[in-house]
């Protein structure tokens, strides 16, 4: 049976080992092929394939679900539920998601895109099972990087202290994004060099030869397993203690294994966690070598794996590397990253000042404290974390930074669309998110030169900020001439419209004003890198000259920059911006940059579109 | 000596334990009185005193710092610390706060007020002391019931991983506010009643009196310690595979023992977890026996322990009712709460439908998003969660339920000013937060016939909707006449302007409309409760008519309801609101809820000035 023939997963049951290896490799090449075509995660979904075929042979989804976490390996399972003849399609306008959505298909049980939330949701779908008295099975799929985050621990403890009967996959490939942190992680590693994991496969083997199939016998038979495998071979202190009963570790990409193991475990009827140990980037060889790299790729050639085409200068790359130069000359400056040290850019910092530097796993919330400690200790913690992930520290950002005034700055990466990656990758809430939260600066450079400034900045002040970039600097503009909070910068002059753009919007406005001026309408560009405080005596004066306001934020609209100046006006009576440009309503959706401006109305085009018809 | 005469905390040094004994019955005496007077925190104050003694006379404050988890334990610190003098403020307008605050004592080293932070902080400390190569000692006194929550648990996964030298007190008193849940508190009570607590105390301190109190020796002894005790005592699996020393348990109120121990431990070059057992609400009978009863607690009468005065029907408990009755006939409803079951007003729905209530311990992320899974798997949970600690479910509300426009229901009970307890309990940014959530209808019901009228509708409804409403429910105002979304009561009629009232400003606005009456302004008062969405047809009928607009809101105006309706003025080239009533900036502090409103030009007064002046 080919991969073309499998119209759902079913079907895998009818197909013997060769036939399923022969699937396996099958599926490495569609993912190979596609992600170089149009990008994606590499190295974890090469990891999981023999684990995705196991499970959907010993399974029946969608009544049982596969609840992914995060969903950076959910490429297999999609192909193998009905979804391979659009795999091409992958991250595409309008194509298949990166990531699993309940919108998408009945087989994708849980969304995902954020960490550490399946056990959670899994553990939701057991128990809504269990109320309506249904019968099917639950499984987490959960990578060893997603158990640094708090909420896993908090489900596994809910899990295992009700009993609820629920199987998590514990998918070890000893990374995270970057390598994997934590205390937690060098126990993990200690069971899998324990000096019994590489005869282990046997033991497992034969001892699971001797277990019935069902039925009142398997519980007795899974303690004989767990008492003669753990006994010579496995630590399992922190799972057992939680409630869980602990198996493993498992050969990931042992099919013949893994089968066995899941169709003997399956049916237990208490919550399970098992241990598979799987290798990121399985089956290509230089994602195998550097699964960091091959962890989220643009398009590349996959003969040598180089990355296609070129993008400008990374925001990021120039954060990190400026904090980097700062630190040092300055002893009070740290840094804090969340399992991402190398996508925000922080490389630099940590080879310079590895001491500085905490890599705390994916663990936002406690990334934040961490930071207001340092801060109240007398450093200076930037915190690198992409803007949709820091919603993950909301409350910390409330209670432990801002009330105290402590001086922290975010970093806020990705701000603006996510473009392939879609809604869970989006950055447009961290101006709602922030601007409204008292003593934060809220500040968004367009370029290199006013990044570093409001670094310098935040450097000189007693009270956080929070400095928020797309991924790269915008282009083809003259370099910003410096930054102060409260003061924004008039790229251009025009009497007939104001356009106050934020961040990545000063590009596509200053194109929008050469299309009005086309049509005899003279518009401002003014760059609007303050948002918190907002320039109010530019807003004033703009009143003054009867000059009609437009916001433009590739942003939501409710609560984002136009929110602010509409509440601004309003409380200083003076007159509503004309027009907020920015996201409407909903979420947005995955796809190509250019087309989900264009759609929104983003792009220089729908922006003099919307001018005109004001 | 007496407890007036400690000015600070070095004083306790010169004590004899006769006289420490003597300060702790002081101690124990001043949190009674004061608390019966001011209300507070009673029991988790009764059950540290002797810890806070020890603590105090081992360590070398504010040099060394101890950092309060929670800070419902930080009494007894406070009035070692200097502020016994002011201690009858406590909680009261312009007093003492109920909390640690680093603006009001040097030797409150972090601030706090939401659980399961402190770990991460005090390893914040830790990093900056060891980053500017200072000396001091940094000590976390955590509850088991934070411990529930996963910050706890990323905090000490960090520490552990680097091996970041810093003491964790474990304060184990079987209680978060409710009992404790959760299979690691299980554990922990095994740990307790293990074969050889109750011998325990006698052979740790004999292998303490063989300890060299400082230099190299320590370490090993300290081995011999863990090895001698561990073996005989101890299960502490789940610590050590997080990289701590474990050490206990210990007697919490054995003032010896506690402080021989810690002195031991002190200088440990590692993290350290010592586990110290206390009995919450020790040395007053009725809160021993009924700690849930006396955790935050009223003023009450002293003899009998009986609350005094009385407030309205709380919103909580007409909530928790409704769901209950609900429950019995709609098999779809379940409930989640965050070890708040009785303060939420959900203890008659865990007694109805204990199978349907989950209480999942402090963990309001996992509660979110275990809420998300059971709405996925066809049911209708209830998320009842205090507003201002959902703001630890942000992320989980935008990605796992509004992104997946699963219908739950987030019952938020203290909407608006939290008075006593200060700006960390304060509900004034959940507007903020939630209105800008794209698929989220929000609503803020003004009495129970409206907040029934709303969970009702939620049962209907194929998406999320969050009901948000303050402790008591507005009195001597006519029964609210049903509900629809996006359609708002017009409780009076009114030309000359139009009050906007979000819940319990209604019954401001209604006294503030008789004032304005008084000087000729027939001011409408509008109950709106629908703030996402908004009544956008009695919005332009007010355009129409030429009503000024002025809302009034208990919340930050920056991004709440009046950011709103300024937003869909300028959206739609509507008049702006004319004034828009609520905090204008910073944090509110705490105090009494009538001293605050009128601060904060919040009550009738206040209102009727604010729309004179416009």
């Amino acid at each position: 049976m080919k991969l073309s023939d499998i119209q759902s997963p079913q079907m895998l049951r009818a197909c013997t080992i060769q036939e399923m290896e022969e699937l396996a490799r099958e599926i490495r090449s569609a993912i190979i092929c596609t992600v170089a075509q149009n990008g994606g995660h590499l190295a974890s979904n090469l990891g999981v394939v023999e684990l995705t075929l196991a499970l959907h042979r010993v399974l029946d989804c969608p009544k049982d679900k596969i609840v992914f976490d995060v969903g950076h390996q959910c490429y297999a399972h999609k192909m193998l539920t009905g979804r391979y003849g659009r795999f091409a399609t992958l991250r595409q306008t309008d194509g298949l998601s990166g990531f699993p959505r309940r919108e998408e298909s009945a087989y994708d049980a849980f969304g995902a895109g954020h960490a550490s939330t399946a056990i959670s949701a899994a553990l939701g779908l057991a128990r809504a099972r269990d109320m309506q008295k249904e019968d099917y099975r639950v499984v987490a799929v959960v990578g060893d990087g997603a158990l640094t985050g708090g909420m896993c621990y908090e489900a596994l403890n809910d899990a295992g202290s009700r009993g609820t009967q629920l199987t998590v996959i514990l998918n070890d490939n000893e990374m995270s994004i970057s390598r994997n942190v934590g205390a937690l992680s060098r126990q993990l590693t200690k069971m899998r060099v324990s000096r019994g994991w590489l005869g282990m496969k046997k033991v497992v083997a034969d001892t699971l030869r001797k277990v019935p199939l069902a039925g009142s016998g398997l519980h007795h038979a899974f303690q004989r397993i767990k008492n003669g495998v753990r006994n010579s071979l496995v630590k399992d202190k922190f799972f057992t203690s939680l409630g869980f009963h602990y198996f493993g570790p498992v050969d990931g990409h042992d099919l013949e294994g893994l089968e066995r193991v899941l169709t003997r475990l399956r049916d237990m009827k208490e919550p399970v966690l098992v241990h598979v140990v799987t290798k990121k980037g399985s089956g290509f060889s230089q994602a195998e070598e550097k699964p960091e790299k091959y962890h989220g790729v643009s398009p590349f050639q996959m003969e040598d794996g180089q990355v296609r085409g070129k993008s400008g200068p990374s925001m990021g790359a120039l954060a990190g590397k400026y904090a980097a130069k700062l630190a040092e000359t300055d002893a009070r400056i740290c840094a804090v990253t969340a399992a991402m040290t190398d996508s925000t850019g922080f490389a630099p910092f940590a080879k310079r000042s590895p001491d500085r530097l905490f890599d705390v796993g994916i663990a936002e919330e406690h990334a934040v404290t961490l930071a207001a400690g340092m801060a109240a200790g007398g450093m200076r913690p930037f915190v690198a974390i992409y803007e949709t992930f820091l919603q993950r520290s909301y409350d910390q950002i409330i209670e432990d930074v801002c009330l105290q005034r402590l001086p922290v700055c975010f970093l806020m990466d990705r701000a603006g669309l996510g473009a392939e990656d879609g809604p869970t990758h989006h950055g447009v809430f961290g101006l709602s998110m922030l601007r409204t939260i008292p003593n934060l600066t809220v500040l968004s450079p367009r370029d290199e030169k006013e990044l570093k400034a409001m670094m310098d900045w935040y450097l000189q002040q007693e009270g956080p900020v929070a400095i928020r970039y797309p991924r790269s600097a915008e282009e083809n503009l003259p370099p910003c001439q410096g930054f102060a909070p409260g003061k924004w910068e008039i790229l251009k002059s025009g009497k007939d419209a104001a356009l106050l753009a934020v961040s990545n919007m000063n590009g596509e406005c200053m194109k929008a004003a050469k299309l009005l001026a086309e049509k005899g309408v003279q518009a401002m560009v003014v760059n609007a890198s303050s948002v918190a405080p907002l320039d109010e005596a530019l807003l004033q004066e703009l009143a003054e000259k009867n000059i009609p306001i437009f916001t433009v934020e590739e942003h939501s609209l409710s609560g984002g920059f136009g929110s602010a100046v509409a509440e601004y006006c309003a409380a200083h009576q003076l007159p509503a911006p004309k027009k907020m440009l920015g996201i409407k309503e909903g979420f947005v959706p995955h796809g190509s940059r250019r087309v989900l401006l264009s759609r929104l109305g983003l792009n220089a085009e729908g922006i003099a579109r919307g001018v005109e018809e004001a």
